[in-house]
């Protein structure tokens, strides 16, 4: 236990007076502390234009981890990844009238193509207007639909299954960090069908591969539903979506994938002939998420020390944190230092050896900490005597009327070398597992089934919210009320085999008493 | 032997018929020959939108496979992938002046955040005109160093190695597939450093990452040398660059590495604290590859029946075709198809098992030898009883006077089983040497050391052209003129290392007369 004798280190979390000092507790300003942790962890910059936001290292290597996992996903399903142009032209957008309709409010539009000096300034040259201004992509559907009516002949062309990776831009007016900026990464897929029941089970299907990704490697769990007629993607003729539960009880959509029907392949002209010879337009389905994703997984798992992630996000998995005074020790520390890092990276895990001498290492405990790896080795000259490595967990789940002091020491451990290393995947498995945990019973916690309009006031206005199962047979304009008042809407019309046992069941309206085959979601949200 | 008997079956080299009727040949055309690859080989289309491409399956996967080779490059020296907003503000651009200047004229600008609907048509709202217009970034240099103000404060924070995937867009008036369009895609590194001699060495690093990438996985063979100062990059202080020859005997510059010295930093207001207390301007560089390899990728390889792709762009290494007449042979055959599919997937391989029942076989092999599969697998019932494969390389090196039907009969062989199971990783490897060596044959032998403006025409007018080493101490407007007649201009002024042995040393301008220190490479370019 000779560690904490060392001046040069701070007590066991690492740093905590300075992450006070940095990010605002959770209990005192959601919001913020959810702006700090973007900052301190070096996650986003806001940029100089407006909305948009620089995605720092430590953000896009999250970015990449999840680009990967869901890419093996879409190309284990059948899907290929293609590239259709950033500019539609406007007459395109048009094309399918609720789809413009939705999307005319936040369209970033090019009118010309070259800038001049003009009296010594640069500006644009009104001798370049375009004869037709193309719209920076919102989403891909309309010039994807344009460019399908070249590759789709026959049944034989079809299913025709393409996902793409790309910027698209919302002019959104409020925007934050991740959750809403007027440009954002994503992937959106664009698949076509011979059938309506193919397209159908594609939308369940790419449904199911975001649930299973959310849960099994954001740790994030989520309840799959359809969206109510008013919260459709403009153009579809169903959205699915999968809800997540934010720690202060709010909903975040976290994926959706639409059934098109045939709105596009008719706005777009593409047919098909059919295994009997007719010609049939073609059925469609679209699918996305996007870098709001990042933003979901910081307000699930993290925590007022900064960033948690799990495992197999994690762009690095294990820190090594070298403690030493004399030279001596130095070359020790470093030595067996570069050993376990070794040994860990055979083991395929990624690990960074924090060597850097202009840091102290209760500064590299703070920052990696703050930057959420799960687990630090301290590793000091009274380890490699003992043949122990110092392990410390990023999380340790808490257990029910536990002391402070038996949770430090779980978080903290000294365990012998070869042990420690052997034990590493697991440790992290463990995590993983815990963290899904954890954000699981926080959720159910934080759920309720709502029988009575009074029910659902005190749940709201006085016990913080969360998701009501509710039977709901209201009006729009009903819901839009309901909505001004307590600030919540339908998350969605979660899908059978979502349903709680106490949950089923038809039933009747909190506000109206008019019968309700099934109970929806009902929250604030993001 | 009994492969050639199946009906089924095209002769030889698989559906040349087919072939000559879709690719107009080299000799004949081409131009017209690179566009009826991209086109019969899907790899690109088009779209509705002027200059703008859309990326097909295939072109995509051979790009997927291009970024994960060059981003373990990137990242195994040391970068960071990061996200940098696509909008630019107008002032931005304006504030270094050179840079302003070069990309004024290919700028797509942003006016407008929002459409509506008047008189029943979707329109651009007038009222929706943005205070100050947003440039679609052309390069990110402007809107890095912006951000980069932020991050940097001391020497401690540099060097800062970043790079970026993205799309980007150039306003061109004439575009050609992959070559010359106006978005593409690309990276872009963007790195702060503290010292002229650190950023210098950065610069050169990467040229010769980019060299590396170009000759051992592209196998093309590239000359690196400096651009000359008209041929800089905007707002650079130097340009380096790696050029490659086509088969026409033309130039295609492949990769660019800049020194941008302290322009951008003073441009952005970027200083930092050095070591001895001073603030100073950060060194800059900035170095890209992009789509365009694509291009260089068909042009450096590719034949009059499709596409060629070195094994390690290639996205299947191998395609197996079953043959079979009866359904008891389908099963049997199928399922050794699988067999030897999961047999060589088993080392690393990607391998198709082209099982579909719409196509006949013959059709299939025009298909993959059409999209460049490095080698295909052919299996009848014949094969199964005689316990060989009959495999099938795309390309094989002639050899000097070397008969057809000897050519013919190396491109298809009939091996045991185990062995060419086994020895599929060398043949494939083989097959990457081979297309480098063709490459750097076809380049040297188009390759001269001229000396007089005499055996200058010579050789671009009546012998095809090529790469000439040429002393050259014209002023810009002789060189201009040269241009006009020859269509020739300076690629580079090679770096030592890459002047061949008959080359070195000082002489005599072609033109002029006038001393020159060492000879340039001309060429005609794309």
């Amino acid at each position: 236990m000779g560690k904490q004798e060392s001046p040069q280190k701070t007590e066991g979390g690492g740093g905590k007076g300075q992450a006070d000092a940095s990010i605002t507790p959770r209990s005192q300003d959601y919001s913020q502390w959810y702006l700090d942790i973007i900052k301190q962890a070096e996650l986003a910059d806001y940029s100089a234009v407006r909305g948009c936001m620089v995605i720092r290292p430590h953000g896009y290597a999250i970015w990449e981890k999840m680009q990967r996992e869901l890419d093996d996903r879409f190309k284990a399903t059948g899907h290929q990844n293609a590239y259709f142009p950033l500019f539609i032209p406007l007459s395109f957008m048009a094309r399918e009238e609720e789809h413009a309709a939705g999307f005319a409010k936040e369209c970033a539009v090019v009118t010309h193509h070259r800038l001049k000096n003009i009296d010594g300034t640069v500006q644009v040259d009104p001798d370049s207007k375009l004869e037709e201004p193309l719209v920076v992509r919102p989403t891909s559907e309309t010039i994807i639909w344009n460019a399908y009516r070249n590759w789709i002949q026959s049944y034989r062309d079809l299913p025709l299954l393409i996902n793409q990776w790309a910027n698209v831009v919302r002019w959104e007016l409020r925007t934050r960090l991740f959750l809403r900026t007027a440009e954002f990464l994503w992937q959106e897929g664009h698949t076509a069908h011979a059938s309506e029941a193919e397209a159908i089970e594609e939308v369940r299907r790419m449904l199911d591969v975001y649930a299973d990704f959310a849960e099994k490697v954001m740790a994030v769990p989520v309840i799959k539903g359809h969206k109510t007629p008013g919260e459709r993607f403009a153009g579809a003729l169903d959205t699915l979506c999968i809800e997540a539960m934010m720690q202060d009880g709010k909903a975040l959509q976290s994926g959706t994938s639409h059934y098109l029907g045939q709105n596009f392949s008719k706005a777009a002209d593409v047919k098909f002939l059919s295994r009997e010879g007719k010609l049939e337009y073609v059925y469609a389905t679209s699918w996305g998420v996007s870098t709001r994703l990042i933003g979901a997984l910081i307000m699930t798992h993290s925590d007022d020390n900064g960033l948690i992630l799990p495992p197999k996000l994690a762009p690095i998995h294990v820190v090594i944190v070298p403690i030493y005074r004399k030279d001596d020790e130095r070359a020790r520390v470093l030595d067996e230092a570069a050993k376990v890092q070794a040994e860990l990276r055979a083991q395929g895990l990624s690990v960074r050896l924090d060597d850097r001498d202009t840091l102290q290492p209760g500064a590299k405990f703070y920052e990696w900490e703050m930057k959420g790896v799960p687990v630090r080795i301290e590793i000091g000259p009274k380890d490699l005597e003992k043949g122990v490595l110092c392990v410390v967990r990023r999380f340790v789940q808490e257990r029910d009327g536990e002391a402070q002091e038996e949770l430090r020491k779980r978080k903290k451990t000294f365990t012998p070398r070869a042990e420690a290393i052997a034990g590493m995947r697991e440790l992290l498995d463990g995590m993983q597992r815990d963290l899904y945990e954890r954000a699981r019973v926080m959720r159910d916690r934080r759920t309720r089934i709502i029988d009575t309009l009074d029910d659902f006031e005190k749940f709201f206005k006085h016990e913080g919210g969360g998701f009501a199962w509710v039977h709901w047979a209201g009006s729009p304009e009903q819901e839009e009320e309901l909505s001004r008042r307590f600030e919540t809407t339908i998350r969605c019309i979660p899908l059978d085999d979502q349903i709680p046992e106490g949950a089923r069941g038809a039933g009747v309206c909190i506000l109206t008493g008019k019968p309700s085959p099934q109970r929806v979601i009902m929250a604030k949200a993001y």
